[in-house]
């Protein structure tokens, strides 16, 4: 058994939740941390996570949590982080790394380096391309990041050992490291991630609002059911990174305007094939780049 | 083990597909047919149903196909269904039931109403809501439509002998027997499954024509995966039923163009509460109404 001598004495995670519970419980596993201080703004989180072990001990004063911390993860709401960041500045030691799980990246960042201030060198931005639509410390397990990609977007000024200490920490999580520019990060998964989000939400709330929904619904199968999983993530973090990246978003929002204007046009001219050259290159599209991709 | 007479001497699937090949297979397994006589255009698809045991016999000719058969089920796209129910109407016996799996129904029954002629009271319209991404004969197994829903749609003529042999063949499969109205019908699964199509097919359609579409789509995840999933199916099957049903589909697309809108307008003005109260009242309805359902 590997019972190497702990890298992180103290790890704080803000914001305990199906992220931040999960790296913590996968470094602990790894025996990479000796103990994890939680903090959040729901006492009933925090139980849970104590409960299931996620976290040694509970804080709701994220200041007074991260004092001679080694890592702080930040893994809020990314409309909280610099809130966040404000509170932690003064309390942080010199040693101590920040970094963060925020989907979205310019302005995490922008947050970053305007609050954290001279201890901004410290910072090292990143993004873990993992989750489920469940949220909460409950949610959480350690398995979340194996063979996921983890995106490291760190900065000029980033120093090399905090960016170290991060890419050990997400290496032991199982994770692929992967380096993207803040700009290309946000247009990416604006695309990927945040567009079909919002297409999921959008589509369930318009069949949900109907009078007839219960009986609607209930005669839905599994392509409904897959095509809005995602519509059950938290609706708080997803109007955060929605609003965050809205400059990428709504000119994707558009295309997606675009094709189905295009699609109804198609219809409403009864023209089948239109229909079914979109259909079809679609179809290619999945089956040439999304189908290689690991479950 | 249950041995009893099967009785169904002779059926015949119009189209071995999917939903066509598991009807066979189901039946067989219950021991409630002889001999199966498959149809199909494509020769490569029915020599796998003959490997693969899904039928007993191929042929390309359905009017010589469907003589002196007990039942012949259309599991063609419902585009073809009119072509075919004039080809076999000559060569139908006076005992031979008909049915058909199509996705939509009021066009469907009319065709039928068109060209099965004197025999239409034989006719009898039927939805099994059930399906995978994959289509052809090597995808069909036969619990397919066990625990899902079958829709029946008999119509005033519909003899009661036809209507019991269809319902029984389909019990015999698993599936749970709901009746619903033609028009119901169409406007129902235009909105739980033809409108989640058509916006899985337009999203991969507006990410895959983009020049880095590979790279792009290369760091997608779970999310995005789930969300085009059915964006993997026939684009001839779903060409046909989105023109066959474009009087439901229409104004369907046009409540979600709707929607997207209201979700640009709010992402542009950075109104996060306007997102918020969509995603939480999506999220709502997803939880209220799309998770009780069996996988």
């Amino acid at each position: 058994m590997n019972v190497a001598k702990p890298r992180i004495r103290k790890l704080v995670v803000i914001g305990v939740g199906l992220i931040g519970g999960s790296f913590a419980l996968a470094l602990k596993k790894a025996r990479l941390v000796k103990e994890v201080v939680g903090v959040g703004r729901s006492r009933k989180n925090l139980n849970d996570a104590l409960r299931l072990g996620v976290i040694d001990k509970a804080e709701t004063d994220a200041a007074k949590a991260v004092v001679d911390a080694d890592l702080v993860l930040v893994g809020a709401p990314v409309g909280q982080m610099p809130g966040i960041f404000a509170r932690i500045a003064p309390a942080l030691s010199q040693q101590t790394v920040v970094t963060d799980a925020g989907s979205t990246k310019q302005d995490v960042i922008a947050a970053a380096r305007r609050h954290l201030g001279s201890h901004f060198p410290m910072f090292v931005p990143a993004h873990p391309i993992a989750g489920t639509e469940h949220s909460g410390a409950a949610a959480a397990f350690p398995e979340l990041f194996r063979d996921r990609n983890l995106i490291l977007l760190p900065q000029q000024e980033t120093k090399a050992a905090a960016l170290r200490l991060v890419r050990a920490a997400w290496l032991a999580c199982g994770a692929n490291i992967v380096r993207l520019d803040a700009a290309e990060h946000d247009e990416i998964f604006g695309a990927v991630s945040h567009l079909p989000h919002v297409i999921a939400f959008a589509l369930v709330h318009q069949l949900g609002k109907r009078r007839d929904a219960k009986r609607l619904l209930g005669f839905s199968g599994g392509g409904l059911r897959d095509t809005v999983r995602i519509a059950g993530s938290s609706p708080e973090m997803w109007r955060d990174i929605c609003i965050a990246n809205r400059e990428a978003l709504v000119p994707l929002l558009d295309g997606t305007l675009a094709e189905l204007e295009a699609a109804r046009a198609a219809l409403a001219a009864g023209d089948g094939e239109a229909l079914e050259v979109m259909f079809r290159s679609a179809r290619q599209a999945r089956a040439r780049w999304l189908l290689k991709k690991p479950q």
